[in-house]
């Protein structure tokens, strides 16, 4: 029941401030003799941090990504493993002016009523710089599932930015990389560009919705009734920052189908396993994987840290006028797509583990 | 780490089958000296029976609580609650011809994957019978946050079914109870049914969403990182059957929108407390409540148990045709309704609970 | 986090009280495919349930188990299963005259301060009468072991009660079976009947010390540092109404030995597999088992229910003196045998499937 | 579930290897606006560490803590609490010569077979390196129950070792902390002093057992029927390294007593609370605190880190003699007394959160 733990099985624990000296996870019940090290975290972290593309936020951190234990002669021990990441670029000063004011649309009001005070500094725990934490330990899930499921791969990039959508017609997952937005559309990229610095220039901000594409799941990972493997994966996104609404498969637009439209039916294919005709199920069924693509989705809403006044309160009643200063994201949205990337990492690995600790990962049989 | 159980320190687990004997909850963490008996919990029960209807499943459940352990003299006791709902109206022979056969659209197909084998009959632990003992577990929530936040309230109603949206111009909170579709808007009741009737004529089936908005939450409820007030709202909705999306204030729409629209600004109250200008976020900042309206809203697929014929495989891997016969639902969503008020309150209650195990519930002051 | 459940995976839940009309256990995440019915479960029943001695409570219970959930067609579903135990012997009215008294040495003044109120019946939840929920879900936990593990066996047996102590030159297991003392030892028990005899004529009870002796437990289960398997042993033992001791292996006669009698040396054995010339660890290395016999003993005080007149207060703060009528145990250490098997069981299943979850259940391998 | 955790909502996980380049805690559900930094925590850990005394092992750490994250301004935020303490004095050549062999009596061989590799150096996570971050967060919760319940107090003590007993006629407490044995007899220190020297020389280790004296905790503590006080007290002190017996007040000896020995009967005390004539509960009924004083009692086996030659086999299966070099422990129970005090500070504090997130705090009245 931590509060700041997430997982059965494979159970992340975050900890750190945004203004803190560090931050980091503590990864239990990770399975032992995979192959790991700082290596192989650090490209995770590096499409992550800030200061790697001019449209999210300024501050500029190495996120360099420390191994403190659980690992030994390159290999997972079965034992916790720390991963550790300093701050060094947190301007204090940037801050100072609104040590007492509760900035409108973040955390600040809700963290002091409810702990009576709070660390102001970037946010403090409440910082979007948290989820670099999530980030490390999804690399060491990622690490986990390169060696036990192979043929598995998560794949996260934007479906949407403001007013702007992904054609899923020009769909090329190997664009992703070689943009800032992680876009798979290689030719709305300047688009995306020329929208998003309008809205800089504005010193506004804009919301964005995220997909995660998980490909090669095996069939029967979840937890029915309440581990469901879609309930986790919500919750996983859900408690990203920022993110109000989440979806699978069809999502919210399954209210208008009807069951004639959103019936998967299924044959036998060549392969002797059940082949699908269709996919409105998002890949889960009852909970638990079928084998088929699974897709989650996600909206972040825009960043509050917006450069024009705004009206609020501080700690002494005071009404006044405020303007964040400092370094700001005109776009949340894109940094959470490798958030959301570890997220789902670590929600598969933990019900792989899950299901073999009730099942032995035995499959139930199905024809000769 | 149950698989069917959920919360933090108001704890419910749940068990039974569609048609076993029983099916029911043990509510644990419960506080003691509430005042509780079978005729609070009945009432929540009968507005989600089946049969309750013509446009719900036309299986005849009396759904008859009853209180097993954990209550003395008409007061809880702070041992754990047993609530019993004894099945009557399972006709097992209506499932005969799909024992082995996989209904697509439904769990059956990922239940034998992972188990091996099922209880087929209506659909064994998958079914949305399961949701009888959620609503029992809810009404205990209900009569806890009755007696420790008296303001308190937990109002569910439909949104949408297929083509229809609810005119939220007409909002009714009265005209909930008084008609099938727990719809707030009188006036559009007769169009529901036709809807609804023609759908059920053509043996088809129809998603729908629910939302449901809790009022009076006090500020301070959450647990971030991961125990989001939002996350677990968002969790427990996901885990509902059939559910693909789940939002929280704006929700997806949140994606589309720039900060400058999104931002909530504070004033002080006449109260002396503050006072937000708008409700972007739903009442929910950084995963805490901020004493505003919290609103959560989820999509329900179409039932996949219609009367047209589907193409499917069994367990011996025969590709064959499958009419589901028996008694379906046109529109599960319906349904749904009592099921997530009762979500709504466990959490809200677990959430409260948990904060006054961190805090003492003592709240950061504002102002003199 | 629940207060009423224990275990990992393997997870049991136990409600109900002493003057209820049932108690029982829910069983999640049990593997599924186990053959199980009501007719393995009762025996285990018999074993334990008051009136089946003279030496043991006269309260008659027929402790029928009946399975509600999570079997079908004779196996487990991997559904949460529903073990139900009506109460039918409750004789209320021989509590009637202590329902405000706090009887010395139970419960009853812990639960009223804690919980503001109880039910004084037969002591409510704090009565051992729960302990026959634990010995259903032990029977389960017996069958999957029988499945999973088929070497493996767990024997519980007395070692102590008041003066006396098992002559452990004397064991011979095949006793424990025939005697109402669960003794290992054939040539004691009249002497044992003498002895509790003489107790029960007195008005008085006496203290006891049981044994476990766990055989054919695999290596390499326990999950450092906090979920070893000693200490979950313990804590299930602990648990028991009435405990106030554990020992693992040498226990507290630890405290004296030195390091040279103490060490374990280790050979290699015909069979290419580690061999040890020795067992003071009691089959269990930094909490994790190694292969060798695991020995629990534990001690229970003796019964406060005596018919000797006791001072005490009641809720209004008088001060009276209480005569416990009704039935009562001479020595409550002899039921406790059966139920620290159960527990034994459930923790031993309970570290085989979270160890089958991080590791697969794959050994380092020792020589070729 | 973490198996690196411990506590129900003031949660505590660890990691490290003795042999990494740190090791630490991060505590998790601590209450906020607590005065906390590390001039609070150091002197715990002074207590414990290695080299402070001439009778513990001779490796020398200053195991100097840092708080990285959790507290602001001196005071605790309710956000999780990193406590890293860095080793500095692994001297990993002293045990290169046993890199695949496993030493009798340690944890080698078992995490060998249950996780195929293992961080050979001092023991890796089996070492008792791993307390001195159970210490770190002992204090942190020293500092809570200092704010929320100034009369408790936790203190420690050595009570046997070896042949070795505690007069407990001269029982005082002042004297703990000035010898290095924690042992409250000044007139005996000479003899243990000696004794210890003798078993030092002669190459040995001894056994010991240690005491915890709990005063001032409130009534009303303990979560029955699983989270009971002495069930998660008793796990506590199984926990930690070298463990095999745990005791509550009367322990193992409650099996000889008889009921009328046993009874601790009830009076009202001049202060309008309850008084007991006796305390052979050891403060604890039902599971749950009573407000007497509350011993718990644990034995500690003899270090098998001794420097004679042991026949044992390395993971090549070959029969070898091995002398495991190295700084040694010739008693290691006498630092298991200020880990023991931790320890029991976190229990109590988990458990006074738990009882106000069921209860709010409220305790049944007694009399007026």
């Amino acid at each position: 029941m931590s509060l700041n733990s997430f997982g059965h099985v494979f159970r992340v624990t975050t900890w750190g401030e945004s203004h803190g000296p560090a931050l980091g996870a503590v990864v239990d019940g990770c399975p032992p003799g995979v192959a790991l090290d700082e290596g192989w975290i650090q490209p995770f972290m590096d499409r992550r941090r800030p200061g790697s593309s001019k449209h999210t936020t300024q501050r500029q951190e190495a996120d360099r990504v420390r191994i403190l234990s659980g690992v030994f002669e390159g290999q997972t021990t079965g034992t916790p493993i720390m991963l550790i990441i300093e701050n060094t670029d947190q301007r204090s000063r940037d801050y100072g002016d609104i040590a007492r004011a509760f900035r409108p649309g973040h955390a600040d009001i809700a963290y002091h009523q409810k702990y009576g005070l709070r660390d102001y500094r970037g946010g403090g725990r409440s910082s979007a710089r948290e989820t670099a934490a999530r980030v490390a330990a999804g690399a060491v899930a990622q690490a986990v599932l390169r060696d036990l499921v192979p043929g598995l791969t998560v794949l996260g990039y934007m479906v949407q930015m403001g007013a702007l959508h992904l054609n899923r017609d020009a769909f090329d997952a190997d664009a992703i990389r070689d943009n800032p937005f992680f876009l798979p559309d290689p030719s709305a990229v300047a688009e995306w560009e020329a929208y998003l610095s309008a809205i800089r220039k504005a010193q506004n901000s804009v919301g964005a919705a995220v997909e995660v594409l998980i490909r090669g799941c095996p069939p029967g990972l979840g937890a029915p009734v309440y581990g469901k493997l879609d309930t986790d994966l919500a919750a996983a996104m859900m408690s990203i920052n920022a993110v109000k609404g989440v979806e699978i498969g069809e999502g919210m637009a399954a209210a208008a189908l009807t069951g004639v439209e959103n019936a998967d039916e299924i044959r036998m294919g060549p392969d002797g396993q059940p082949e699908y005709l269709s996919n409105h199920a998002g890949g889960i069924l009852g909970g638990i994987s079928t084998g088929q693509d699974i897709t989650v989705r996600f909206a972040v809403k825009p960043t509050s840290s917006i450069l024009t006044p705004r009206r609020t309160i501080d700690a002494a009643g005071q009404e006044i006028e405020l303007i964040t200063k400092g370094r700001h994201d005109p776009c949340v949205g894109i940094r959470a797509v490798p958030v959301a990337e570890a997220m789902a990492a670590c929600v598969v690995l933990d019900h792989l583990l899950l299901d073999r600790a009730q099942t032995g990962g035995v499959r139930g049989r199905i024809g000769g």
